[in-house]
Parts: C-alpha cells; sequence; structure tokens
C-alpha cells in the first residue's frame, strides 16, 4: 500500500512551494531537480495542483510556480484525497470478484480509508512545511539559486 | 494507493475458508478458479498464510486447505499489517528524497498509517466474512462442488 508517485510528488511540491522564500521564483526545473523526477512528470503534477487552485504559474523574467492558498488552510487529506482520486483500496474489477455485490471486506476497508483521511485531516500544509523540514526545504532552495547563480 | 494484489488475495482466502463447509476441503485450485487468478499466485499466498499460521494444509484424498485460527479472533488490521510487510506510505529512498532526514510528512503519513490500521483492527475475519458477503462465499462453494461432481 503506498501513495502513488503522482500524489508523492504532488505533496512535495506543495511543501516546497510553502517554504521557500516568495522573492525567488520556483521553476518546474528547480523542483525536477531537487526530487530528481522528471521534468514532464512535474509539468503533469503542477498543471493538476493548478486546476485545484493550490498553484499559480506567473510568466515573465520574475514568473514561476507560487502557492495559490494559505498553507494552514490546505489540510493534508484534502490534498491526498484529491490527488488519488477517490481510488479504493482493493480493484475489485480486474478482473470482476465474485463477491463484489455488498462485499463486507470493501465497507470495511472503505471506513479505514476514511479513517487515514480523517487523520490527514489534522495535518495542514504548513504543519508538515515546519521545523527541520522547512529549514531543509529553505536550505535546499537557497543552494539552488546561488548555484543558478 | 492500492493493497497490493498479495494481501488482497491472501484477505480473500482467509475468507474464503472461514466461511466455506468444513467438510469439503478447499483446494488452491478452487481458490485461483473462483478469483480468477494465476495458480501460483494461490500457492505463494497460501504459503505465506501458512507461515504465520492462519492456513494449514492437509494431504491426502481428503486434503485441502483448513484455516488454522477462529475467525473471531483474527483481527483484519493483523492481516493487512503482515501481509503488507510494513511497508510505508511513500517511497523516501528511490531516488532518494532530499527530505528523508526527519521529514514531517513521512511522519504524518506514519500517523495516517497507524489510524488505518487501528480502524481495521475493529474488524475481525468473522465480521467480513458473515451475512451476504458470507452467503456468497457460501453458494460459491457448493456451486464449485457440484460442478466437480
Amino acid at each position: 500500500m503506498q501513495l502513488t508517485r503522482f500524489t508523492d510528488l504532488g505533496l512535495r511540491v506543495l511543501m516546497y512551494l510553502a517554504r521557500v522564500e516568495r522573492a525567488d521564483p520556483v521553476t518546474n526545473q528547480e523542483i525536477a531537480d531537487q526530487f530528481q523526477v522528471p521534468h514532464n512528470h512535474v509539468i503533469k503534477v503542477v498543471n493538476k495542483l493548478g486546476k485545484l487552485g493550490w498553484v499559480s504559474t506567473q510568466r515573465g523574467r520574475n514568473g514561476g510556480l507560487r502557492l495559490g492558498v494559505a498553507p494552514q488552510a490546505l489540510r493534508i487529506g484534502k490534498v491526498l484525497r484529491e490527488l488519488e482520486g477517490q481510488a479504493p483500496l482493493v480493484n475489485c474489477h480486474e478482473p470482476p470478484c465474485v463477491l463484489r455485490a455488498g462485499c463486507l471486506a470493501k465497507s470495511a476497508l472503505d471506513a479505514g480509508l476514511a479513517a487515514f483521511y480523517a487523520k490527514m485531516d489534522e495535518y495542514t500544509l504548513a504543519d508538515v512545511s515546519a521545523q527541520r523540514t522547512g529549514a531543509q526545504l529553505l536550505t535546499l532552495h537557497r543552494k539552488f539559486v546561488s548555484a543558478r547563480g
């Protein structure tokens, strides 16, 4: 049981933008370099985050990615729910499971998933981008900016 | 976010064995046919369930798979934990994430996973093999036995 790489990267993008200085614009390439993921993967994730209203892209010389929401207002459960896309924990349809009509295991798993999201909703983007995690993000960004010259 | 196919099948095997009549032995082939999965996949899963002491295999003419534990004593959280193998929800190591030392997102996700398992521990194998799910399991088994002649 693992979050998709799409969700994982989406969360990291949000954390990165939540913490870095607003003065230095962040590009897709910076995200790709920092997390060692393909550039087109970042583009897809940022596109989705844009549609959700959580990230905006500004064009031009000082353009880049900006957070479109206050980090303390964005709950992590909501982030994960949107990025995972309400997929159930088991695939009852490929191949079609003989128990899928009214399966009690499926209902129990749905309840488990709801408990997971409820717990994740106790955390905001600000919470998970704070303290030493936040300090690390800031150091990473500053190194990138200074290497870029 | 999805359970592995290994875990999914493991849960189904346990449910099947929890509900079918003890008089008719269940074979790996019956499980493979009912859930439309490869026979060698069933063997691997049953082997793991055997190591956990939850399923025993009896040889001979009336041999087959038997549940090695009382369904009301086996908690689903425990089943999932054992079959999933304590894998975290995100892969911080491939590629190595720059935030992995003391990441607050990772800690939050671990708490979410613990909440999921705690919720799943509210259900026993008997719970998820009861009612209409149990009736379906029984019907499936009887059809299989009668088709076999």
